[in-house]
């Protein structure tokens, strides 16, 4: 079967050399890094027995490993098949969406436990892992993920490569300068994986803007089964938000209450979305594209804030108004962003993670402002806020200043880092697709030929039953 | 593409303004009454600090979150992922299976949350929730799943959140009645969820009846492709069904015991499916309907008993058993129940909940009313079916009876509830679709055109390359 | 629709009557051993209450159900799901791919809790089961997905049972071999599972040779979108594999230390799979069948070395070569095999599971050999190899050659067992299907017909709209 469109394809995108070099040689420097900074944690370490007895443990349930590793397993199913499948909605462009999805975050959790590792787990030159680092590096990958649905179809495995090394690093700069320097709070990552992520991704979709990209309108689309399958990836992301929300909280009540704010909000969110998907069609029909996003909203928008007070009806309120935002965007910002702003979203992460990554910093700044001792308890109050140390007198309102101040950080952060890693993205030596053949997964894979409707549907004369 | 045959659409299936109404409008309610009601328990509360204190608890670990989340996960998984895809076989409904799946579950759970709260959460005027309210809140929402089974492809949406609201009402006053005032075990809620969920819905799609359905008997089949989304419902369902049987159980053995009772009956009654889905199909082909369904059969019939002794052989026995039901229901009785009742029962939930739900009361029933101070020891006798406080003079056999009547009243409830609620959404403004036009999502759903085959079978002169 | 190219089918693959009497005898026989011989071990009986008294237990949490159910559902959705939908990726193969993955399975977790049972769990004349029963079952059951790999569309459902039957026997003396006779570590089972398994089914599938099998060759292939349900088996298995792997370690640093380990490897043969995929096309494309597999052999490759002072970078090493490997095996290897050795592999388990399983050996070997008090600690040490009781004088290089001795005796009893098996699968009385319908669901299964097209393609016009 001769596909002739592609014979003329104005752009170099073999891959035979480059691919592989560029992630042989990265897979080197990770085992070079690992060697030799990279050690278990205590809990991981056969030591563990002698360390048990010193701190008194008197259960193997003390490790953190059976406080955490259901949560990290929810999340590792979130970046890997939840982003994965999600953006299988295009109609040709399934094995991209999930291979170079896969290919991204192997790549990006081992750089994720090194760069994270430097700031947080250091001592004595080396970097202890345990089971909390394992989802710190999913997280950090789940904004490389969510930049990813921005360019989707638009470039080349190793511009993906090159992206998530240096989305990688400056994640965990930008987490260092919240988490440890402004003391934010922010454990399921509205600021630091949705916000950073999404404007990030935005950016480097704007730099890398293609004029021509009308060529492959066609090939834009979904059918009805690629929807399909975009809907496992959206279920499981629905589903797991509880896990994503609360696997870095603090034992025991925070993990309970962000996983039940953040299963509250996403239900809410579902209803709003569904009402606004019809409400802004013209005959009233859902359309699948808001069900496989906007009811992720909710999600979003209390990452924040879901491990603080923020009772279960803030929750809906909050979830309503993040599918509402979500749905509108969709039908009226995301082609206002590519006519005007020339900023070409595939699947729009404006509207499933900028602004509600907006609206998560914003709400948890607000409730972190509003949090009294009476709603805390004393001791809960401290715990909720770590404010020990030299935090120890910083007041809610205080908190919800520097809580703001991680929301301009994260933008800031964001659009200089996309801007220049866009900019390194637009050399012509990455070998990506010329714009009618975006979208089109016979670029970099080798795609079977469907002769499935063929061999099945033999009583039409017109075809032969063997090609 | 034209599609022509919708254009005389015999009723008005219009849902720009009445689907968003009752979505936003049922929302607010929630809103409120959370906003009245709702508050975190003592254990997702930033006071649990100085609660564990009171309790004299030494870890986070006793935190219930520990206990019940994984389970949680999977029963949610089930719901949305299981339910949902289980129902995708259709050719041309696959939308409306998931999506619809997805919107009545995101509304009932908000609603469960409360219902069951006022009847089992309730202190000084507030509701409180934890990980085991989401749970029962799944479970609650799990008997609607099975319901929209019965009418899956005939309904509107909005019928579909009317139905939701009055069968979690239901559902938990019937609860109610027997947990509180029978006093009855039903862990695995093969009475409150299976039996209630199906005959309620079998009593629904009765007085729906539709004569003239064989209009869309072409949609009524399965594609291949559907078969494998609907497979992964089943597999979800049947890998997590343990859970669902162990989530709400006692911590501990019971716990245990019922996860292992569950996989035993589960793996019994995929044998028993397999041997008479060949068995009563004239070429002795395996039917993937029965794979899809009848291999779950094993799950709702120890729903009750899983968390008792059962012992493994009997669950191996209760599965085999079910299984045959099932399979032999699909073959004999729904075409039975169309032709001869008039119920049209889309998914067959009479063969995998109603058959199986009752003998799971049944097998319940006896277990009770077998068990002995022996088998359980003194101290897990009294553990296992609670005989404290009021009922601790009840014996085995009084139980047993109970049980029994909580057969008997699910059974009432469902019938009853059924006939008024189908009644209701037989009013004629809810937007459902003419006959013709049944199990097909072009009614409520934007649906891509499918011109993949076209776009990648260009050797077929007839069809143009860019259509 | 005919199709009659069927209707000349050479060999009787009638199943009627012989499926469904082997299905439902063997499923009696195994309610009567279960009757005799299975009870619930103390963790999961009712007695549990007075046990943990005895045992001084202060906490329900100490139930081993707390410490290994989260990790063995997530190994039950990798025999279900992963396996099951890894096979599908063949265009007309996907319910015999799931659907006898699910039989073969379902029957062998029954016969692997009595096989391993009497081994493993026998006391006072029963078998006592409890959740880590559970997850050895699945393991066993791996193994056998592992050699159906091999022999994927060529063989009866029978023919499955049988070898089912046999291969979990088989294990389970090779297992009890190698766990107490040469006390060998393997708890992810590089040896017992995939090693075994592997070699195995080749051997099976070499006795069953079938030289005329190019004559289903055009259905030996994928189609796009059965590539991306395989894409779901291969992700579920890739991210659960930590779960795999550190199911059965010890409580504490042991099973957060396979996790860890495995989490490592798996990301870097993500990356060199990737690598070599491109490289070993002329094209430079990414092949869709390496991606599916390849990517896996790094958690093959750390099963026995996981639990062990491994350290991420030992694991990155690890990975890397493993799925360098396994991609070299895909292109050079599997047609290698078959032209020459006449071994038709279908799903390539030779370069997934035989040889990433025998570096799996090899690693574990010089792992163990390698260990010293100073890595381990002196309690760590003695814990994580068991150096008690009779074998509490073994060094670490004594150990080595032990675990060098499985992997021998995992071979020897693969080939001798698959040789002895293949030979009783050959016997022409199971029903197997000729070599021109092999690859094909149509010979044991009702297949739906693919009207969609036809339904959907209406501005065709030489199809008509109603067919």
């Amino acid at each position: 079967m001769e596909r002739p469109r592609h014979q003329g394809m104005a752009k170099n995108t073999y891959m035979r050399w480059r691919l592989p070099l560029v992630c042989l040689l990265w897979e080197v420097a990770m085992i070079v890094l690992f060697g030799v900074f990279v050690r278990f944690g205590p809990e991981a370490d056969a030591h563990w027995e002698e360390e048990k007895k010193e701190l008194n443990l008197t259960s193997d349930m003390e490790n953190d490993f059976y406080f955490r590793y259901p949560s990290f397993q929810d999340v590792h199913v979130m970046i890997f098949v939840g982003f994965g499948f999600l953006m299988t909605f295009l109609k040709r462009y399934g094995f991209g969406a999930v291979g170079f999805n896969f290919l991204l975050a192997a790549f990006g959790i081992q750089w994720a436990l090194l760069m994270q590792g430097w700031f947080h787990s250091f001592k004595n030159g080396k970097i202890l892992i345990g089971v909390e680092n394992l989802i710190n590096a999913d997280f950090c990958v789940g904004s490389v993920c969510i930049a990813f649905g921005a360019i989707l179809g638009k470039t080349s495995p190793i511009q993906l490569l090159v992206m998530t090394l240096f989305q990688v690093t400056l994640f965990s700069v930008n987490e260092y300068i919240l988490l440890n320097l402004l003391h934010v709070k922010d454990a399921g990552g509205s600021m630091t994986i949705h916000t950073f992520g999404a404007y990030f991704g935005l950016t480097v979709t704007r730099i890398l803007y293609r004029p021509n990209l009308e060529q492959s309108k066609d090939k834009q689309g979904s059918v009805y089964h690629s929807d399909l399958f975009a809907m496992i990836g959206t279920l499981y992301l629905w589903m797991y938000w509880p896990s994503f929300n609360s696997a870095i909280s603090e034992h025991g009540d925070a993990q309970h209450r962000s996983a039940i704010n953040t299963y509250c909000s996403l239900a809410a969110c579902v209803l709003t979305t569904m009402a606004f998907s019809s409400m802004l069609q013209k005959k009233g029909k859902l359309d699948m594209v808001h069900i496989q996003n906007a009811t992720l909203a909710g999600g979003v928008a209390v990452g924040t804030s879901a491990e603080m007070m923020l009772t279960p009806y803030g929750s809906l309120i909050v979830g309503s108004i993040s599918g509402i935002v979500s749905t509108v965007g969709y039908v009226y910002f995301t082609p206002f962003l590519e006519s005007r702003l020339h900023i070409q979203d595939t699947c729009g992460i404006h509207n499933l993670h900028a602004m509600p990554g907006l609206i998560g910093g914003i709400v948890g700044a607000i409730t972190a402002a509003a949090a009294t001792e009476d709603v805390y308890g004393k001791e809960g109050f401290i715990k909720a806020f770590d404010f020990t140390g030299e935090y120890q007198t910083r007041t809610p309102s205080v908190q919800g200043g520097f809580q703001a101040a991680g929301i301009v950080v994260s933008l800031l952060m964001a659009f200089v880092g996309g801007a220049i890693v866009g900019g390194i993205l637009k050399l012509p030596v990455w070998g990506d697709a010329a714009a009618e053949n975006c979208f089109e997964d016979e670029v970099y894979w080798e795609v079977p030929e469907d002769e499935e409707s063929d061999a099945y549907h033999m009583h039409n004369p017109d075809k032969p039953a063997s090609p």
